[in-house]
């Protein structure tokens, strides 16, 4: 595997469930699947993220997930595809995004800076080389939040302390999925684009 | 949305089911998943890309995938979300790679380059900017391979025109799902990476 890219050891991910957006633009809590829950550990893995939160309040969910995990890492799955117990060992489940930020705050000492991803532009959006370079250069650790759903809840926007610029397509569809999302940003802020893997 | 990107008109996307490998290097069919089918379109509308092949040569798999496309371009789907719509009408089924190739040739009355993807890194392997320089500079059409399961089994690949280079993440572990392989691949080819939206 040719390794061209930065391993952040202060970049985090979570997958928000709630508050999030419907079709409406109303907040609710989007149910977990199964899917996302391994997309988003192979992500990590192949990354180098050391941790990614899917964050959902509802105790059925978290104990769906929970049990996922479980079966991936520790039981006959594990024993069957060493691959995803990697990439599942890296995935965390969460009640809220405060229990995510507490648990990562604990690990470094110092305060997370937390990063919302949205399809839509916004005011105040740094791009992805300024965010790179901000996770680059700072020792403090960094959560970046990809919301299910028809994205994170105002309220996360808003309480973030930064926006990410969107993913730029090529035509006005913005409704890549979140899992597309997310690979493709941890590959602009990682990845190095000027060796020959680009 | 921010337009950064190239939009080709003769970029095509193939998600192969058959022949591709197991985990033993084995050559199997694949099952198709729901959310392969609505991301691969999401994707294909992003980027623009005209037509994103599902290829698998079941009957019963492409019954499946004909009444999901259905489902979403013409019945109850496509009055519900008309951002679906958009994403499945992109998204064609053919049994096999030759009918893929041939419609596109159809289409553009020029042959057609295949390009194999892989995660692992092989001889004779193009880079990103190369193949998004042969994309457009040249006229003819290019179908990009993408293999579920473990892969595309070693006939595509040594069939196939061009062998794209392995995605590089920042670790040994080369297992990311097609999914993230393919937003991934995607915006490396079309995206613009030195504006403001970088």
């Amino acid at each position: 595997m040719q390794r061209n890219g930065i391993a952040f050891s202060n970049l985090y991910l979570g997958l928000v469930h709630y508050p999030v957006c419907d079709s409406e633009g109303r907040v609710i809590c989007s149910a977990v699947t199964n899917l996302d829950i391994h997309d988003t550990g192979r992500c990590a893995s192949t990354f180098a993220i050391p941790a990614a939160y899917i964050i959902n309040p509802l105790d059925s969910q978290r104990e769906l997930v929970r049990r996922i995990i479980v079966h991936w890492t520790k039981g006959a799955g594990a024993r069957r595809n060493p691959y995803r117990k990697e990439a599942l060992e890296r995935v965390r489940m969460k009640a809220t995004l405060l229990d995510a930020i507490r648990e990562i705050t604990d690990r470094h000492h110092r305060p997370v800076m937390t990063v919302a991803t949205d399809a839509r532009r916004r005011d105040g959006m740094i791009t992805f080389s300024m965010l790179r370079r901000l996770v680059c250069n700072r020792q403090q650790p960094f959560l970046l939040l990809f919301g299910t759903a028809w994205g994170l809840a105002q309220e996360v926007l808003e309480q973030s302390d930064l926006l990410l610029a969107p993913i730029p397509g090529v035509s006005d569809y913005n409704h890549l999925s979140v899992r597309s999302a997310m690979a493709i940003v941890l590959d602009r802020l990682t990845g190095n684009r000027y060796t020959g893997g680009r």
